[in-house]
């Protein structure tokens, strides 16, 4: 099966170890696991037999999962090896040769490469920085004149950070049921206040892992939320590639969404110290702009002049080791991936050295 | 991608939580986390921060998987959530619409459908149980005749837990050269005395796992061990599907790792305990028969009769608790698998209820 190379993960293997200030890390900085464990009330970890365990997920995780939606039952659920192969998994089940997918741009990469491998022809819809990184519902009625089968959106947006707004996805909806289409929307960086594809719609599947705004990428730990029928579905596939997320990551997931009220709180207090900062820098940087989110640990910041983003990124690291993803890992130019998760003094320094950079070249 | 049921990860899925002698399970009995931790002499579990980790796989854990090969490098290792996901890993950076495949029958059903999945055209050689669940060179031949892209084998076979025979493997490698063609071994059940394909041949590649025979399946940890090309093409797929198997697991891989001597000594007196239960009861039991293997969890137990072997395993299963799995999982009649990893009580009143079974029926 043919793939390129995903632009944005290679990119973040290459050179992340390089990162003095690291500007650009999509996860709230990551717990130890003596952190996690100091919350684990119950103190059962110890106990655990490392066998495949429950097979579709431990029914205990899973139940604290459904606490951030507003629908479904323990059938709703599966587990997966975090949010990405949770997508991975979705899309294998519900794609054939030939099937129209929509998603959209400046967006994930997957969703449109991982589509076109298995044989599916996408289109990309632009988001519109000058509209707040928004779609427009003429665009997507448009694409949706050919017969859709997957609608697929990262919402909040990866790299832009920002929600859909409520009309489109009202009127998205509405075009879907008329045709079937299903519509898988990654909430990995979703705020479990705001509403998920997967409690609007009969076929809205919502995936969404411990990994970004729950500091726990290391668990490996993520889910998809879907109707019976498609959940069971891919509950047969895991078969042939996981079996189990088994239950070391189980315990532990079900230990962190207990938590999950202290570790959003912790994620809040580290965005908002990091928005603060990004918006004093911008009062005093007239070469940079950026549509800030409300609560997400990514923006797609602007920058203007002619330097390619993968110039400016190198050379930001190599003279200064401040660490970006740039626009064109997005196919996206002028533009950088600015994460709202660093040390405030390390966002602050590396903010400077991106604006000495800019005026000097 | 359309895939059928995987017919013996669903019969254990739905009904190994009723088993109360089970006879078939694949796994030497898991440890505990606890049991696991106090292998850890350097005890730096509990400062693991739960990051991505190293993207490929942790260094100190892939020296560690190389202790059991003769040859490769750090980059001949890449690391997978499981053997059966670095199988899949394999399987879809090699395999394009139309390519031939080889495997074996009775055999691990992910080795002919999840190539048919990919587009290719598969062709199961038996194995012979006369000649001790050996393949025949001539079959193999033949069937190569037509340009073959990628020879799959489980060796040692699930569920027959035995090795393919050096003269076999020998003219498989001769044959394959002659084409370019890539061999997958999945190594799973390896005794790592024993030679494994990638140290034989320069397109040989080895997965293995800690889920068998290192009593550890919670872990979800594999590998993959291949040329460097294709372990590069294989880490650049995973950013599509896991990013990396994540330091949590890794660091508790590399303890097992560290400790194999035990773990495989654990292995070794729970198989021969086993063996020679099994051997007594053959003795007065001429209903049945076996090959069976030197040093695995599996084999493949062969009874006489007309009772076809789901019906047979859940007669077992619903009047004693005895569970099986059906030969006809693995498409092969009048065989049950029976393993090598039970509690040897367990086992003895097991095989004596199937005994009971056998001749009132």
């Amino acid at each position: 099966m043919k793939l390129p190379k995903f632009e944005v993960e290679q990119w973040m293997t290459d050179y992340e170890n390089d990162a003095v200030c690291n500007l650009t890390d999509t996860c709230i900085p990551a717990l130890t696991v003596k952190e996690l464990l100091a919350m684990d009330e119950a103190g059962d970890f110890q106990n655990v037999r490392l066998d495949y365990g429950a097979i579709t997920g431990d029914l205990r995780v899973k139940e604290e999962i459904l606490k951030l939606y507003q629908s479904g039952d323990s059938d709703s659920i599966t587990t997966s090896q975090g949010c990405l192969q949770g997508n991975e998994m979705v899309m294998e089940t519900l794609l054939e040769p030939g099937d129209h997918v929509i998603t959209f741009k400046p967006g994930y990469q997957a969703f449109s490469d991982y589509p076109r491998a298995l044989g599916g022809t996408v289109t990309e819809l632009p988001l519109y920085e000058d509209d707040n990184w928004q779609p427009s519902v003429s665009d997507l009625e448009e694409a949706m004149k050919q017969k859709t089968k997957l609608i697929i959106l990262n919402d909040p947006n990866n790299p832009t950070g920002i929600r859909f707004n409520d009309a489109f996805i009202t009127r998205m909806i509405e075009l879907a049921k008329e045709q079937g289409t299903w519509i898988l929307s990654d909430e990995v960086y979703r705020d479990p206040a705001c509403p998920s594809v997967s409690d609007l719609y009969d076929r809205g599947i919502s995936t969404g892992s411990l990994s970004k705004m729950y500091s726990l990428a290391g668990l490996r730990f993520g889910w998809i939320k879907g109707p019976h029928d498609l959940i069971q579905k891919i509950n047969e596939r895991r078969d042939y590639s996981i079996i189990s997320t088994g239950p070391l990551a189980d315990t532990l997931a079900y230990i962190a969404l207990k938590n999950k009220e202290r570790l959003l709180e912790r994620a809040e207090n580290v965005i908002q110290a990091n928005r603060e900062i990004i918006q004093d820098w911008l009062k005093n940087e007239p070469a940079c702009s950026v549509v800030l989110p409300e609560f997400c640990t990514v923006s797609f910041l602007k920058y203007e002049g002619d330097i390619p983003s993968k110039q400016l990124a190198l050379d930001l690291l190599k003279k200064h080791g401040v660490f970006f993803v740039p626009g064109a890992c997005f196919f996206h130019e002028n533009h950088l991936r600015l994460s709202l998760t660093a040390d405030p003094e390390v966002m602050k320094q590396g903010l400077s050295l991106l604006s000495s950079y800019l005026h000097q070249n």
